[in-house]
């Protein structure tokens, strides 16, 4: 079994979308992160959902927690989408030396290979690529858990 | 709207079960992680799906993937099995100074105070606990997102 056998799709976004746009996909799909690639379509890094919400949480809120009781419920999220509001993708990035590594897989990686990607990097999904840097898909750290396991046989 | 209202379940293991179990919870539930509690309920920290393969796939593999070709697929699983089976969950977590922070927010946080929380710790997730220790759920950061967004009433 390869990585390309075992793909999910994930959504995506471009640098240049709207920021507001990925909030609510992130929302939508309930994902912990979405992929965010280049103009190209070539895979660039990921954004989290943290990420959206450290930018648009004001600055002395995320200090001091307490302080956001000064809102009411709609008070404090107008001001969090105003924070998000006419921004890119891009912009709304941690700084390039912050961001993380989006770990790239060919199609034909094996199973062990991926997992292996997955452990060194720390990261819960590698993106798989073919030849021509087209996004397949990504595959997870629990799927390939489950591949190991049924692989194995093991019992408890 | 408190964090008590917004949790959600979210799969748990303690420090004492098998590493094994907690492989199969995650590949089961399809989770990025699961929270890990003490032998009192207290939560303790978080175990990715990726600290679960760091433990599993063997040092040489993790520093050079091709290596993985020496195995079949069976070959392989066998060999990540074999590396977490009699462990506990303790024995699998990365070292104390490389655990992930778990960020803990009160059953009347608001949801303002739970996003700032995962914005500054950069977590996907807090979990809600009552005054007595207990834990309720979790709150996902894509969940609160979902609520900033509806109760701005934001359009595109």
């Amino acid at each position: 079994m390869r990585a390309r056998d075992l793909v999910e799709d994930y959504p995506l976004v471009r640098l240049s979308d709207d920021a507001l746009d990925a909030a609510r996909l992130i929302a939508d799909q309930r994902r912990p992160a979405v992929v965010v690639v280049d103009e190209e379509g070539r895979p660039v890094t990921v954004l989290p959902a943290s990420q959206v919400l450290s930018f648009s949480v004001p600055g002395y809120v995320q200090e001091d927690p307490s302080l956001s009781r000064v809102y009411d419920e709609k008070g404090g999220a107008d001001v969090c989408i105003r924070n998000l509001s006419r921004r890119s993708v891009e912009e709304v990035l941690p700084p390039a030396e912050r961001r993380y590594e989006l770990p790239v897989a060919p199609g034909n990686a094996t199973v062990m290979e991926c997992a292996a990607t997955m452990a060194r990097l720390r990261t819960p999904l590698v993106v798989v690529t073919e030849d021509d840097g087209a996004i397949r898909g990504v595959v997870t750290a629990s799927h390939l858990l489950q591949v190991i396991l049924d692989a194995s046989g093991s019992q408890a």
